[in-house]
């Protein structure tokens, strides 16, 4: 499955323009089938732990081992083990991704480490979700802890149109910080942006 | 958790033997609790997927990793990620394990694939299950495709009081037997019985 995404950060003037577009979209109603344009889908609290591969160094490879913990209101909702590949472009963050849901984030965590895997980093975020419901997109506002506030705009492309989901994108990151032109994309994960960062402030 | 398991190969008379014995005990109640001494759990298919580690022989670790398809009646039921350590003594096939549930056989495949595991072989048994309800113990008739008939006694020990289980396990294996002396044990894994199988055959 592809994973059709982008990512910028937001200063604050951004969040309210972005705020107010979501909440003007899903006032307005679809004249064919009568849903919102847009549909708010939820809070939640996501801990995300990175793995180290036992023998593939994944900061070279630009792959990712990552456990999912979705709480939502304090309380763990579900687990997910995810691969990501390479990113398949220079532009965007589109990469292919494989999940499973797990039963146990204790056994997950012993049973990678029992083969060898690390801990790379841990990422802690806040993230609110819409859906722009016509086009499948999934828009996200994280707060990431210790790294500021980002918008993620997301298509998960089965049949792999891959251009075509990337130019909704554009269209509509455009559309919801109400600009003409592209601003410059975050392409790095918020891991490789913490690791950096703590990188810097270690000098 | 510590998986305290013997396993020895059963002829076609040994298998009446058990059976009776199972079937005997089935129909005594325990005069404490008024519940039989042992209880059948039920019969199922279980596809079992062994794989390598990308940088780590498992068969020189005596490690494992395996996917478990559990079908009843045909049908999956459910699908299971399992860590095996080394055995830790010279007579059982004891060994710590660490399972996760799993909801998607082939996308746990495809992650595990892409992290550079490889399938290193495939067990396929139908498996009827007793509980020895006072002891704990799980008796396993397994008819392996391919290896023939093996009877398996296991104790899951969370508390780890493994010589205590282990002094169980053989009491009971003589018990069901019907015999005095305790038979030689089978500590390869089904895996590797396979394996040596198609070596044999293939020379």
């Amino acid at each position: 499955m592809l994973e059709i995404e982008i990512k910028i950060p937001l200063t604050k003037q951004q969040i309210s323009i972005v705020l107010n577009e979501l909440r003007q979209l899903s006032n307005i109603t679809d004249e064919i089938n009568y849903k919102p344009l847009c549909t708010f889908l939820g809070e939640k609290t996501e801990l995300d732990y990175y793995y180290q591969h036992p023998c593939r160094n994944f900061a070279q490879t630009d792959e990712a081992l990552r456990i999912r913990d979705k709480k939502v209101a304090g309380s763990s909702e579900s687990f997910e083990l995810t691969y990501k590949g390479a990113k398949i472009d220079s532009i965007t963050k589109t990469r292919r991704e494989i999940s499973v849901k797990i039963d146990s984030l204790e056994n997950i965590q012993a049973l990678l480490s029992s083969l060898g895997f690390f801990l790379a980093g841990q990422v802690i975020k806040n993230r609110k979700s819409w859906k722009i419901n016509k086009e499948g997109i999934t828009v996200s506002i994280d707060e990431v802890k210790s790294l500021g506030t980002y918008l993620e705009l997301e298509i998960v492309d089965v049949q792999s149109k891959y251009e075509v989901s990337a130019e909704k994108l554009f269209l509509w990151l455009r559309k919801l910080l109400k600009c003409e032109e592209l601003p410059p994309m975050e392409r790095r994960s918020y891991l490789e942006l913490l690791l950096k960062r703590s990188e810097v402030s270690s000098k």
